[in-house]
Parts: structure tokens; C-alpha cells; sequence
């Protein structure tokens, strides 16, 4: 940690900085340049507050040195993640597809939709049971018997399941039925269901917030390793920004600053992101060309009957064409699909 | 909801969205301009997904007319909402003033800041017990022993007390101790957690998510109205821009634009919007003067010692300085405090 | 200015650094902690690009102490910078009020307009001759014709005028006319310009840009001191966010920011901030509580027939409640208008 | 163009607006819903000002049908236009890089780097000449020196020149030695500069405004486009948003958005949008996966003596790795470099 001086700062301002320091336990490096003086403060900063110095006479501001995160840091653990999931595994070689509904809305449909993403080549089947929604009166998914066509549709075709869990107390509920768990982008700093997924311990999607920084998913990331579960998925779905030609503005650069930040392996989602289902292709090649191990595309038999997310979803046969498109992209990049 | 067809639409492909539109039991209404078609959709629009139009051959975009928002409406009930908390009133004519602790660390802490703010004039005492933070190695709050103290602390200065609910099944827990139950800006949009307080019934004051609109504000207070509490209270505490001088920015235009679309009151918190004590006194009395109901401040007694958020509190004297300048520009605009 | 070493970075790499910060004439003060190494550079690191650094191996970031302006800054320029126009003082205990037309559209609106806001109470005249518009089929502003209209409005009623100037060659023809030279928020970064008005000396008012920050804010004044003229004043006119409702979102944080790190007057634009009348109001009475030095507000005596921004131009009369109104706050705050 | 009544509007309000659309020559088409009156208005509403409506009682708000801007506009223009630069063509099948350092610093240093590019395989050189730099205390550029160096080095190596520039009385000027010329991010609305270039009648590359929408980035095109010149190619180089880790967001969905909306060429700058040379390569390879029309890379023979932006240069071998693996990920999606 630096702490940074105002020009003017007295002595007995410094002075007393140097004594906080040393009674928080750090040790102290005054420098005195010809417009200002800082404190380098020599420790483990991580648990300190920044107000303790900030609040002080004559401080200008702070800066931390130390990233906020510990175990989701390359720095500590530099070779990559892989977490296995049904005979495949993120975050190695293979770009991994996982496709599916926004919601799951009958078995037919759901069934539907298994068979053409498997035909098409996929592993993994998403599709949401309990479904955030900003308004009260939209359909807010089918809950436990969502869950029940999601087990019914991995028996019958073999998929593995991927699907949201919103609250705590639900977590060993969906747990039973889901081999990863979906952390959603309203929920990605809910540190009460982070916990207790962290401690469930089955692999978890975690989505970066719409609104959130890197260090900030990070951070959450954190809060799920620190609870003893190192299956962390990354999910990069767009964020927010002042462009509004797109639902979000998809931060394809996440890729490569989150590959060179953290061991964990990340996937795009462009439906999300983009929000209009003409555009998911070309945001599915670019993410897999920039580095991503794997995306998450929402696909639907009819979108134009589909209970929500209904523009961003592919038909199966527009998605067909795009894992052909990626899968030649991804050989480009020296990986397969 | 307006249908905006693509330049160059085929007569078909407007007749094929006309019968849509009458298939969902809407009256459809087109109208053909020299370079486009529009088909105007009349009916209450609030269920229907957009997608549904949107997927369909020709269409280009969707507008829609209705606001997705009814109960919190000042459309529909044009009064404002005055929600009376132990003796005061917010929505009234008083400007109400919150203060206290960003966490309650002791009880000598709570208490020796509770007959502070009281003394400057302030009915209710904030504090929280259970802690968001953003790194898991940080300090998360006392828990229930927070809440105990918080009781304790009411027993003994009559103050009037708010703190923060952070999951669905504390609700109960923390709703025994305080008088309202605060929502904080990353669960606004966290649905089971609406849900449960609007079915609790108690006083809520719903923090706007700092990467939430005004709209999304108004569906999440819509969310706790229809499971039947209508005693709400917003409270903007700065969004995320990419300004980086400030924690936050301080959308003080919500003021107005929330005065003219809801009835429910709203409240300020400069504290969390600029992050810095030095800036609290300027925002607080720019927004009392620009309309705002009530303010949410943080005092400590020692704000170098705290355990949250030191920087951004402050202490008692500059804290009763702010009120009474605050009551100056409160009675400039014809209020009190 | 520090540089952060990456963890792990060798001792060879830090002595690259070392050894580079040595070559270019400053003085390196390495400190090696438990996880990272940093090096402090002391010496006036203005002119030094942090690529050199942050180029070389094993380095992580650079974060910079300086601040990159010194003529704007408050640091070396404790004093408030009072620029005297027409006999009144803006930057001093008196809040200013400019007021006028977004566009100069005639003789007749302008003098109507010009009539109507000086028996309001206000000194200085708002008029666009030249006007930047976003679509090449928009109305353009009159140019030389509307400076001349200016002029003769200013011969008949008294009051300064302030107008805008929109490249480099436009200086002298409407430094002729005008009393303050309006800097537009698109041109905030315009340098030639700056440039050009910095050598021409007449007061400026710089406003800035729709997503600039602070800092590149008081860069862009540091231009125009840096050139001579330090009759600079600031202006806050919203910035751009997320948020929709407004047609920006005003960063009334500014206000305390600039105050605290700038000797130069800040006004505010409340007209364009919100981008509708109806807000301008409160918006108006917030900057002034908050300690804006003034403010420059839209009025059109025919919002409906203006040919530019009518939805935020005020009626002479709802202005001449505004100037009321913000008077009675001026003096809750022990300022003058 | 449709206007949205208040709930509540009187009939009285309605019939207002119904006979100010018919005075201004439009056909108004009243349709009374339950909650909300709507009146389309037919004909091309471009050159009106939606404030005409939006100021009248009892109306809520104005939506446009019509896209503002027209000559850009792929809908009367289905053809891609195709920019021919010195033998090889933007906007076709071919992938066009054009590479080059940020600043032409002397003689010696741009011809090393032109030799290096193109033996790379690269047909165009970028440097700039005058610069536009946040600090007045930065390297402003050789100016016409500047010049002068890329004439010569084109002369020597046979590449065609693009560079910047940054005021109208400098278009002939630039324009005698560039045979691209660039406007920069800071001045896409700099309504006079594009004004200049639009007559001056050579190929124009239009940076996208960190802070511009894509709607107002095809109307700054639309205003070259309107002054005779067609040749424009557009530019995404990272937009402003609240993520700090890298110097600006690439919005890669810009790509497939304005494909759709309009014929002219896009190419994408990764080097400014990351800022970090480290994250350059897999962002060029995501942008020509998702559809790139070419790409603008900051290439200097040594970064850490670069005068300007050396932090996101590549040195020639990095760069010439990447052009292979662009190659690659180009030949994939069925073009060339």
C-alpha cells in the first residue's frame, strides 16, 4: 500500500502517518519528492482498510499494490484450471459449447431442443428453472418441475445440465439435479448464495455482474474458493455501457486479461450480451479467435414462442451453422470443439 | 407497443405480424409510411415478451408504450406515499435524516454515536449487522449480535432503527429487530429477496443498484408492492459512470424524475455516492434542495478506528454542522428537518 | 510516479528499472516486500510517458503521485481565480445566471428573450450563432448574421454576451462579438482550439466533455493557462451514463470535486443535463445548494417553435420562478444572485 | 415519428397535437388505447426537431421511427462499398492491415518500422504526424516534418500512407502527403473538420468517438458522405465504459451491427481499445472472426523508447506472429489477408 501525501502536508502529518503504520503492525518507507511525500507501507495489506490512512490529516489518497484476490490468482497457481464435467472438461484444449433454452418451458420443448444441440455437437444442455426477472408479472420459470424436465432430459439423451440457482436455500435442491450450478449476472455479488455454493462444491458458472469489473468477479470467484470449491467456471456476458444498439456491450477483451489474471477457465455468452440472435454468430467466432474455452448460446425450436429471451435465441438449424463456423475458427487457434 | 417493420418489409411479412398480433388477442392497427410500415398494437402490452415480434421475418424493432411499472405509478395514484416510522413521517413535508455507523462494531461504538446524531437532531439510527463486502477476508458484520446490540441501543435513546436484510431467510431475524428493513444496491434485483420482504410487511428502504436505471428502480419497488407492502422507500446512493474521482456518481436528477413517476418517497445517500466525508455536506444539502425526502449519512465517532467505510463517515461535529446547514436549505425550499 | 513489479519479477528485472529510472535523470528508490517489489521514482514525472516503464520486463503497472496539471491546480493557486465580466464577478460570493436561446433564430427572439431574463435578475446573455449538430440536416445556426444579432441585442439592453466558437479560424470573428467564449462539450479535447483561445485571451467557458472526467477536464484547462489566458471558467453540463430517462446524467459531485483540487470559478448546465424542462428547476437549486459558482439555463420565449433543444428551454415566466427560487437558496448558503 | 400521451392526457391535449402534426405538413393518426393515446406521424420526420411535440401539454414522450442518417444507411445502399487505396481494396474479401508507431519520431525510426510491416506483409503505414495529446506539456507531434518523413518513407518502400488530421485549415495540407486520412476518436464531432474532409474528397477512416454511439458515429459518416465524399471507412477503437483494467472497451458487436446497418468498411483498432500490447494479438484475431473488414495496429521498433503509446506497440516479431495467426484465423472464415 502507498500512501500519498497532499502537497503541503506537515511533518506531524507524515510523522503521524509513519506511526499508524507501525502500530497496524507494517513497516513504514517515508520518500520525500520535491512536490509531495508518500508512505510506502510494507505488509500484507489485503485485510486492511484503506480508510484507516485515508480518514488521516494531510492524505491525499491511497493506492493498494496487492491484488484484492488470492487463490483465484494465476500468480499462486499458474497453470490453468480444468474442471471435468461429464466426460468433457472446460477449460482445456477442447472449446466447450453449452446450448439450450433461456427457460425450460415443457419437456417437449426441452426435449426438442436436447437432441438438435446434441445432434449439432454439444455436451451440455442449459436451460433455466427459476428465472430472474425484472418485472413481477413475467413468467418466472417452471421451478422444481423445471428441475424434474431437466433430470428426465439428461436420462433420455445423455447431456449434462446446466441451469441457475438463485437463493441458498435452493442450492441443494438444484444441486441435485444440475452438474454445474449457474451463478447469474443480478447475483454475482449475492455473497450469502456465494457461500453456500462454495461450500456445496459442485462446479459453479459464475457470471461477471453486467455492471461489475474484473477484479470484482474475481473477488467473487474468491468468496467461492475460499469456501473450498475450485470448480469456478468464469462467464464473461456483457456489460452494461452507453451504447444501447446492443441488450449489453459483450468486453471481448475480458478474455485475454482474465487468461493472463487467473488460472480459471472463462466462456462467452453472445446471446446475453448482444441480445438479437442475428448477431450471435459472429460474437461466438470472435470469442473463441480471442481465447475463449467455451460459450454459452441459447437456442429455442420456435423463439418466436418462447416464454422469455425469445430474440436472442438461435433456431437449431442457425445453430448448427454457427458450432460448424466456430468449430473452424477453433481449429484456426489450434483447438477443436 | 409499436412494431417497426424493416425498409423494404414484404406485404406478407406485415400481414403475418397483423395476425400475430390479433392471435394474442390485441387489435393491430398498421400504418404505412413512404419508407416504412409500423403496426401499432392496442391492449395492455405489460405480459407479452417482446421476442415474440421481434424474431419475426421483417420486423426491425419493437417500442413499447406502456410502462412496465403500475402499483409504484404516480399514474395511477397520483398522492404521495407516506410511510410513518416511529413518530416521523417520510414522503411529508419533514426532510428525515438517517445517520449512524457504516457497521456496528460495539456497543460503546453504536451508542456513543446514537446520542450524538440524536442530539443533532436525527430520529433514526443506521447500522448494519450484516455486512456485503465485496472480499471475503474482510469484515462481514456481527451478525445477530449486531441486531441485539442495535435493540439495545433503541431501548436506551428511543432512536428509531434501519439496518440491512441480505438474504430471503433473514428476513424474520432481522425484520424482530428494526423498524425498517434495508435492501443494498447489489440485491436490487435480487427477486426471492423482494419477495420475502414484501410478504413481511415491515417498512423497506430499496437501494437503487449502482448499475441499475430509474425504470429497473421502479419494477424492483413493483416487485415488494405486489406481494402486498406498500411502505417503500428509495433511496439513490450514486451509480457507476467512468468517473473514478468519486466512488460513485451522485444521480441527483432521480430526484425529480422519480418525483414525477412514483408516489413513493425518496431519499439520498450521499455517504456511499461520493465516498469521501470531505464531499458528504455539499451533495446532502444539493439534494435536499433539489427535492430529496430524507438523507442517509454516516457518522463515527472515530472514523480512523472503523471497520467499514471510515473514509466516508463522519465525525459527529462535522456531522451536527451538516444539519444545520441541511435545515437552512430546508426551509429555503419550505421544508423542515 | 511507482512502478509495480510483477510477482515474481527477478532481480535482474528490477535492476532494469532501476537502471532505466537512473538514465532518465530521476531517482529510484526500490522496496522489496514480502510478494512485490516496487520501485519509487522521485522526480517531476510530468513529462514522462509510463510506457517507458511499463514496456519492460517484469513489470506489472505504474501508478502516477503527480497530478498531471499544475497551472489549474489549487495546490500551487490556493486562492479562488474571480473572472470579471460586464461588472459582475463570476467565481466570487455572488452565483451568476446566464440565460438564453440554445440557438439565436432572429432579431425578435432574441431581443424578447434578451428582455425577458434580465428583468429576472440576469447579467449575462446565452446565444448560439455557430451550432454543432449531430445530423449535417439540422439547423446550423445562423453564424456571422446571429453574432451580429448578439451585438445589437447587447446595444439595446445591456447585457454580456456569451456564445459558442467551434474551430480555431472562428476565434477572432466571434471573439469580436462575444464576451465569453463557450467552449462546447464535443470540443472539450478539441486542442487546436484550446489552443487558439488560450492565445486569444478573452474569457472562456469550457465545458465539459459528455464523457470526460475531471481530470482530462481540468487538462483541457491547463491548455488554455498553459497559452496564457487563466480567465478560464469550468462548466458541469452532465455526463453520459447508462441511464436514459435524462438526456445525461449531471455529475453534481463535480461541484465539491473541483472546488477542492481547482482555484477556477464552476458553473452548471442544467438545461442539457436533463435535457427537459420540467427538471431544470430542482437540477438548478441542487448545483446552488451543492456551491456552484452559477448556472446557464435554456429560455425560449416559444419553446414549441424553437429550432433547436425546446423540450429544455424554460418559458420567461417558469424562468423567472427559477431565478426565485434559486435566490432563496443562494441565501440559505450566504451567497448572493 | 410517434408521440405518446400522458396517461390522463385530455382530449383537448390530443386534438393540439393532432393539428400542430397536419400545420407542419405530416398526417397525424390518432390510436386511442385503455391507458395511453399514441399519434403517428407520417411522413419523413427527419429535419424535425422532436422537441416540437415533447413541449406540448399533456405528451409523455416522441419515438423515431425513421434511422436519422440516410446516405450511410444500408437500406438504400445494399452494396458494400469498397475503398481502393493504392492497389488493394478496404471493405472486400481481403482483410486489410495497416500498421505502423503511433508517432513518426524521426526518419530512421518510421523507415525501420515501414521495412519491418512490410515484410510482414502489410500495404499500408500509419504514423502521426500532428498529434493529439491530453497534456499541453506532452509530445505534440513533428508536424509538417512529420509529413514530410512519411512522403519519403512512402517513396522508399511503396506503402500508402493513412494519417491524422486534426483541423479543417490542415486537410490540404495533410492531404498533399496522406492517401488515408484519419480523423481521430477526439474530434468524430468535429463538425467542421468532417465538413473539410468531406469536400477535400480523399478516403477518410472516421475513429469512432470514445464516447459515441453507433448511431452517432454514422451520422458524423453521414455528414462526409453529405459533402461529396464516399469513401469513408469506419473505425472501432474501444469505448469509454466503467472497466479500468484495460485503457478503453473494444465493442467488437460493432462489427456485426454496422454490417447490418450500413455499407461502408469497418476496421478495428486493438491496440488503442486494450492499451496493453500483451492483449493486441487475440483481440485482432477475435475482430476478424467476428467479421472485420481490417485492422490499425501500433507497431514500434523499440516500445520503450516509443515517444507516445509505446505501452501498446508491438515490436516487428510480435507482429509479424500476429499477422500469421490473423491469416490463419481469416483463411478460416473464408478471406485473405
Amino acid at each position: 500500500m502507498i500512501v500519498i501525501m497532499k502537497v503541503g502536508a506537515t511533518r506531524d502529518q507524515v510523522q503521524a502517518v509513519v506511526d499508524r503504520v507501525s502500530e497496524l503492525g507494517f513497516s513504514p518507507h517515508p520518500l520525500f519528492g520535491e512536490e509531495r511525500t508518500v508512505i510506502a507501507v510494507i505488509g500484507d495489506e489485503r485485510p486492511v482498510d484503506e480508510s484507516v490512512f485515508r480518514i488521516m490529516s494531510g492524505v491525499d489518497r491511497i493506492v493498494r499494490i496487492l491484488k484484492p484476490f488470492k487463490l483465484a490468482s494465476r500468480d499462486f497457481h499458474p497453470d490453468d484450471t480444468v474442471v471435468p464435467i461429464n466426460g468433457c472438461s472446460i477449460g482445456g484444449n477442447q472449446v466447450i459449447i453449452m446450448a439450450g433454452p433461456c427457460s425450460v418451458e415443457s419437456k417437449e420443448q426441452l426435449l426438442e431442443t436436447a437432441w438438435a444441440v446434441k445432434e449439432a455437437g454439444v455436451d451440455i444442455l442449459r436451460g433455466g428453472a427459476f428465472k430472474p426477472r425484472s418485472s413481477p408479472y413475467s413468467f418466472q420459470g417452471l421451478g422444481e418441475r423445471g428441475l424434474e424436465i431437466l433430470a428426465e432430459v439428461k436420462e433420455e439423451t445423455g447431456l449434462a445440465i446446466i441451469t441457475e440457482v438463485m437463493a441458498p436455500e435452493q442450492v441443494s435442491l438444484v444441486g441435485k439435479y444440475a452438474d454445474i450450478l449457474q451463478i447469474g449476472t443480478r447475483n454475482m455479488q449475492n455473497y450469502n448464495l456465494l457461500h453456500a455454493v462454495g461450500e456445496y462444491g459442485k462446479p459453479v458458472l459464475l457470471k461477471r455482474g453486467m455492471m461489475s469489473t474484473i477484479d470484482e468477479l474475481l473477488m467473487s470467484a474468491e468468496y467461492i474458493l475460499s469456501h473450498g470449491n475450485y470448480r469456478v467456471i468464469l462467464c464473461e456476458r456483457g456489460i452494461r455501457t452507453f451504447e444501447t444498439k446492443t441488450r449489453n456491450t459483450l468486453d471481448i477483451s475480458a478474455v485475454p486479461v482474465l487468461k493472463q489474471n487467473t488460472h480459471l477457465p472463462i466462456v462467452i455468452d453472445p446471446s446475453h450480451a448482444c441480445g438479437n440472435w442475428e448477431w450471435v454468430e459472429p460474437l461466438a467466432m470472435g470469442s473463441v479467435a480471442a481465447g475463449a474455452d467455451g460459450l454459452l448460446v441459447e437456442v429455442h425450436p420456435h423463439p418466436d414462442m418462447a416464454l422469455s429471451d425469445g430474440a436472442q435465441s438461435l433456431r437449431p438449424d442457425k445453430f448448427a451453422a454457427l458450432v460448424k463456423k466456430v468449430r473452424a475458427v477453433a481449429a484456426a487457434v489450434g483447438r477443436t470443439v
